[in-house]
């Protein structure tokens, strides 16, 4: 089919998965028989509720904290937006807001008041560590507020450290700003690092239950799927210290796009930031606080019943059944890793298999070079277009990012894979080396009349680019 | 079916329709078979080339200016976003951005440009007028930047007027504030308005083309798709001094929710406000401007395959069948109004059928009490389910919304609708005068032992309160 890339086949491991599903896609087909634009409560009252007991019933899957129920004691709860990218805004403006009122609580309303609310926005900043998804900067952009990145390094595996944190809270603060705002990631896009959110609660600790506590989310627009397995659930304890969290239904957990779940502990902080009402909007449910309006709790107006798709497929799957099929993509990229391992001599394995993704890079002692034929194994492999992998680049070096969980792949995809990775690296070594070879004159590989032994090599190596080396 | 608003049901007359046909339910079946992000034209190249090419059609077909076509000489051309709202965001952070380049442009890159930008920030006023939708608001809310309501008056039918706006320009321009943002509407949400463009215009052509340029957005949300008919084309002339224009198929044309097109006249404008290029993103087809990556033209990274949705109802329908579709909603509302104008004993036509909407309160000198009358009788058609209509108050006077796009609604329905507001208003102003007959003893009425006469008018007045007047 031309132009179309098919996201659910077995070739696909590239980016993150977006995921499809029968009992998601028959969901769509309802929820589309239900069309509504479903603003409000009122508007059709199942999209609503639906919408919040799912998203508790999620909640308590992943073990999130309980502050992040919708009945939990700080008045939380959970909602469906399309993207991560619209959750990361949302709940920056939430965020901002409540940093501004909170560092102005002390004076009374009026001029002064406002004089110190423009001078607090103009020294705010968002941060974000070097792995956090760009989504974070965009916010930032939108909102037209600071943002700095926070270090992270090799050692601890890309992930935020609190002190690396803590110093750079220092540095802003120094300088006369104001830290609001921090993306903490549970699976970071380049290569699925975890931030340590312990560390991350106790450096932020001196600051907390103040006027400059400084509003975390937690980003696990990917791995938030793994929280289904109970070996990941641990990682949710520290979160209790913070206030959102969101993860992509659609990217890992058979939900066909879009839906990308986020929870806050305070809904208040996000009503009072985004509701408007005018009287078109006004009824007598909404205006007695009976009642949720999602509205008031994301940047548009109207909202397709998303729930109703999160509803059907955690019912068709139940939790053991979603907890297969994550299970089968870590191990599927376990194998891979395991397969990679054993030819030392080609790869070095950059980042382990976490999540079920890892990323790669061809063996060699000179970085230069190793970048070099990394990127041009890269490009080979999707030239050829049997698989679609991404590439990431980190602390100037590239590498391979492999992703395994698509639902379609299976072991003989990763031992294709494989395969295609060793012969690509191996024509691509050998090119060079008869390149290099001066028996095989290097000058005529790129005329006409080489002799016969030089042409074959150059076809060979012609080949492989063109079609890649999935043959 | 418990809890479900049924938003194709000829009983519909509520808000604005969000419209959906067996077209666009199969092309939704499709475009969740080609599920994927989409988010770069790499990801999938025809998701990207269809909307091209859609919005180009869509643009001719609403005989907007050529400046809004992907091929205008402007470098403009259409995406799709899911809601009016987030179109509106985005367009405002663009205008912004643009705002703050053009004021400062005079000062070299440093410090002092910096320091000047903040200070702007500061001052920068979103404009929209009162009967703009609430989502200007949010968006200057979301932003952090000031708004202000352009205020309207009945005598022009609550449309904005050239001279109101400049009157309010000179009075922020006097406060030492910077207005930069204006959003204009065809067809308010209270009572379809037609904002007077060409005033519009020319109250701002002092200031176009200078540093202190004002960025008119067109919200055309519903009323857009009424463009479609010659008759109305004429409207589309001046918008060739604008800068963004918006509507949403998914409301008025057949098109099943979310599909919300919007076109800019300048695509440079949204991509340097909203662009973000991390190495995993970074691709040959993107770096060399080849090709068309809507997330930079949009808030979240992912996207559905919308056009495809677009595409197969323009090309089932063909323009001729939507304008069908229009036409009959507009003659329903037209042929409503005619037999509400035969009962000037009863109604009184606040606001005249436009674009198949038209708001009436119950006849009457008393404003308040033809506020509660009609609030009144408003209250007993929702409550007894037969219609759902929606109401609004303006300058005080509440009003009962009746919109007859939806795409089920038939004559039938408009006159049952017509002898439910009849029947409703003689018992209300029937209950009324019983109740204020002495000989009726009103005091016993609210008692236990009220006499025979006086009980069955409280029964009657109590089934039509429990139960409306759709019996």
């Amino acid at each position: 089919m031309p132009g179309i890339t098919h996201w659910s086949s077995p070739g696909f491991m590239a980016f993150f998965p977006c995921s499809s599903s029968y009992p998601a896609a028959i969901a769509e087909m309802w929820s589309n028989a239900f069309n509504g634009a479903h603003f409000n409560w009122i508007c059709s009252p199942a999209a609503t509720e639906l919408e919040t007991v799912t998203l508790d019933w999620l909640a308590q899957a992943l073990a999130l904290p309980s502050c992040f129920l919708s009945g939990g004691e700080t008045h939380g709860g959970g909602v469906i937006h399309g993207s991560a990218s619209e959750a990361i805004l949302t709940v920056m403006v939430a965020a901002r807001d409540k940093y501004l009122a909170a560092r102005t609580a002390h004076l009374p309303d009026g001029e002064e008041k406002e004089e110190e609310t423009w001078r607090l926005r103009s020294r705010l900043v968002a941060l974000g560590s070097a792995g956090a998804h760009s989504s974070t900067k965009k916010a930032a952009q939108v909102l037209g507020v600071r943002f700095a990145t926070v270090p992270v390094d090799e050692e601890h595996g890309f992930a935020l450290q609190g002190p690396a944190l803590a110093h750079s809270l220092d540095e802003l603060a120094a300088k006369g700003l104001e830290p609001f705002y921090l993306t903490t990631t549970l699976g970071t896009t380049d290569v699925c690092a975890v931030d340590d959110f312990a560390g991350i609660a106790t450096a932020l600790a001196p600051r907390a239950g103040t006027a400059a506590e400084v509003w975390v989310h937690v980003d696990a627009a990917y791995a938030g799927s793994a929280l289904l397995l109970e070996e990941n659930k641990p990682l949710t304890q520290p979160m209790a210290e913070f206030h959102s969290f969101n993860f992509n239904p659609h990217k890992w957990m058979l939900t066909t796009f879009d839906c990308s779940a986020v929870w806050v502990r305070s809904r208040a902080h996000l009503i009072s930031a985004l509701s408007i009402k005018p009287p078109y909007l006004r009824n007598q449910f909404s205006d007695g606080d009976l009642v949720t309006d999602y509205r008031d709790w994301q940047i548009p107006l109207g909202r397709r019943f998303r729930s109703l798709k999160l509803w059907v497929v955690l019912r068709s799957y139940g939790l053991r059944g979603l907890q297969a099929h994550i299970r089968k993509g870590v191990g599927l990229c376990e194998s891979l890793e395991t397969k990679l391992r054993q030819r030392p001599d080609l790869f070095t394995i950059y980042t382990p298999a976490r999540f079920a993704l890892l990323t790669v890079r061809l063996a060699g002692d000179d970085a230069e070079q190793v970048n070099r034929r990394t990127e041009a194994l890269y490009e080979q492999i999707n030239a050829a277009g049997q698989f679609y992998l991404t590439s990431t680049v980190i602390n100037g070096k590239f590498a391979i990012r492999v992703c395994t969980g698509v639902a379609t792949v299976q072991q003989e995809h990763i031992q294709k894979l494989f395969e295609v990775l060793v012969e690509g690296t191996e024509k691509l070594i050998g090119a060079e080396r008869s390149a290099q070879s001066p028996g095989k004159d290097s000058m005529k590989m790129n005329g006409v009349k080489a002799n016969g032994e030089a042409r074959d090599s150059l076809e060979t190596a012609g080949k492989a680019s063109r079609n890649g080396v999935a043959r």
